[in-house]
Order: C-alpha cells, then sequence, then structure tokens
C-alpha cells in the first residue's frame, strides 16, 4: 500500500516500467516518526528528501524571541526537505517536525544522484516539484504582503483542504502569521456566512 | 560564436551531439535590446528564459515610493528570468531591464517543453539551474538578515567578478541595499587594506 501511494504520486509526472519501479522503491528508507520527532534542525545539513506515507510534518524555523514561524505542512502524499539545505549541502536554517505519529520514505541525495543515472525521467520529476515548490514560496511570500488575514486563511484552505482536521488550531495561526484568538474570529466569522464573497 | 556561448554553458551539466546541438539552437530566437529597454515588466506573463550573449541585465522590483530593489544582475553566460511568473504563468512582478546594450537568446516556455520532449537531458540541465537559482536566492535572504554591508559587498564580489566594471556604482548600492555614499565608504575602506579579513 505505501508502495503504491509513492508510486502514483511519481506517476503523476512520469511512466515507469516494472524495473524502474523497483529500483526505485529499493532506494527509498522507511522511516516511523513518533509525534514531535524533529527530522531535522538547524546547522544539521539535510540529506533526504521525505515523501510523507502517514501521519503530518511541519516545517517552521525560530525567531530570536523563541517564536515560531511555519513555513509549510506536509500530509500523506506530499513531498518535505530544506530544499537550500538538500541542494547546497550547507546547514539547515528549518526544523522540520512530526506534528502527528508520521511515517516516511526517504530518498538521500546520494540515491537521488543514482536514480538520475540510472532513470534519468526522474530529472523531468525533480525538475517538477522544485518548480512548485518554488511557485509556492513565491506566492506565499506575495500573499503574506498584500492579503488580508482572512484572504490567507481561505487560501490556506483550497491549498491544505485537510490539515484543519489534523493540525493543531495554533499551527494554523502560526502559519498565517496571526494568533490562535484572531484564527477563531475570522473561523467564527466565516460559519456565520460573513466571509467574503459569501 | 553566440552560438558556441550558449552550447558550452549547456554543456557545463549535459552532452549533445550533434542533432540535439542543432534542435536546441533551432529553437532560441535572438533579440537585441538597447540600453534601458525593458525586457520584461510586473504585469505581463515571462514567457522567455533569457541567455545574455553580450551586455548586461538586472532584475528588480520598485516599491510604493519609486525606490528600486535590484534582485540580481544577468552578465554575459548567464540566464535570466523570472522564473515564478514563467512556471505558474501569472504574471511578473519583477522589471528585466537592459543596463548596457545587450544581446540575448531567449527560449519560449513552450520551445523549452519541445526540447524536454526531444531532448530529455534538458530535463536535467534546466533541473540544475532552477536549483541554482534557488539555493543563491535562499543564500541572498540569509546574507541580507545576518551579513554587514561589508561582508555583502566581498560576497557579491565573488558571486560577480566581472559586474564592477560594467554596472552603475548606484546599481550596485541597490543590490546590497545601502546607499551609494556609504557603498563608497566601504570601496574606500577595503582599499585601504583595511577590510575585513586584510
Amino acid at each position: 500500500m505505501n508502495n503504491e501511494l509513492i508510486l502514483r504520486n511519481v506517476e503523476k509526472h512520469i511512466s515507469l516500467n516494472e524495473d524502474e519501479q523497483k529500483f526505485f522503491l529499493s532506494l527509498l528508507e522507511r522511516r516511523v516518526l513518533k509525534k514531535k520527532t524533529l527530522f531535522l534542525q538547524p546547522g544539521e545539513v539535510c540529506r533526504h528528501s521525505a515523501f510523507v506515507v502517514d501521519g503530518a510534518l511541519k516545517s517552521y524555523t525560530v525567531d530570536p524571541d523563541g517564536k515560531e514561524h511555519i513555513l509549510s505542512f506536509a500530509l500523506q502524499d506530499w513531498w518535505i526537505s530544506d530544499l537550500y539545505s538538500l541542494i547546497s549541502q550547507k546547514p539547515a536554517i528549518l526544523y522540520i517536525e512530526a506534528i502527528a505519529d508520521a511515517e516516511v520514505l526517504m530518498l538521500s541525495r546520494d540515491n537521488q544522484q543514482l536514480l538520475f543515472e540510472k532513470v534519468p525521467q526522474f530529472e523531468r520529476f525533480f525538475r517538477i516539484l522544485i518548480e512548485k515548490a518554488l511557485v509556492a514560496n513565491r506566492q506565499r511570500l506575495i500573499d503574506n504582503l498584500s492579503s488580508t488575514a482572512e484572504e490567507r486563511y481561505l487560501r490556506f484552505l483550497e491549498k491544505y483542504p485537510s490539515v484543519p482536521a489534523c493540525v493543531p488550531q495554533h499551527n494554523i495561526a502560526s502559519y498565517l502569521g496571526i494568533t490562535p484568538e484572531f484564527l477563531s474570529k475570522i473561523r467564527a466569522r466565516l460559519a456565520r456566512g460573513e466571509g467574503k464573497g459569501s
């Protein structure tokens, strides 16, 4: 089942024959992460991309005042890593942490290079993945600069429709850059049908 | 000569046979840009990557006070585009402008897709190019948050050794986020051998 999930994910963009599927799967390492386990922390070099088979992870930074700023969530069927650290092999500046018990399939940078050599189609897959990451980061930056908190929350629901069910409210508030109290107010207003466009 | 430059650039990462070279070159459009010509402006959708054969370009944003913030320079043998707009096909938020008379070879997004289909090796080339762009952007962000202006200037000289000769001082100051006067002071201090590490 787990293998089917990642194969279906990859086959959104490329088509693999049976040997290529087997080779790809042979390069993955399974890891179970208990809730609150750190998959990566600042100062470490990120050596793996992780594909979420089950559970949920978040990536975040912590500012000098100890405040957490969430950059992204990764739920089932998403990839997560510190792309900057993974590519440059410089120390990460992100934390990546399980926010629920999780199971991931890890692909190391070395195995990824091997995959590129043996199954060049994966160049296409990861080119598309990195393009999507770049667009999402930039969109997020623009949203934060130019949208209201309510607009950002609506956009968040579009992007992560299944997050509210499995992520604590204060994490969602952190992602949106607002207080949990303000998020409650927005949710109440939307529930009363007073939201934008309703 | 121009074609040799772009072929050498591509062949840093992939090897092409003669037919593949010809096909690639047939997809490029040559464009001459007079100094101050805008290659792209906010609101337009970016449809091309540009490879600089000669001259120099800069990408920048303009804030509500009319102040220009330079994101990157592209000199001979560099690629430039608004990657976000190119990939997402949403309106650009960057200006890209020639800061000297320039000649570029343009590859449209459509022709890039054609290239991916016919010469899949280009998936690798552009995957590497986009990875480098991502690392450079992130490094720049970190530098701006945590380095002094003098450290940023030294890093800039490392990254763009040939820029100071062909780019106006006020553009370099804008890239560094400092005034031209402060840049003059840094340069004078470095020339006197008072710089960091001297």
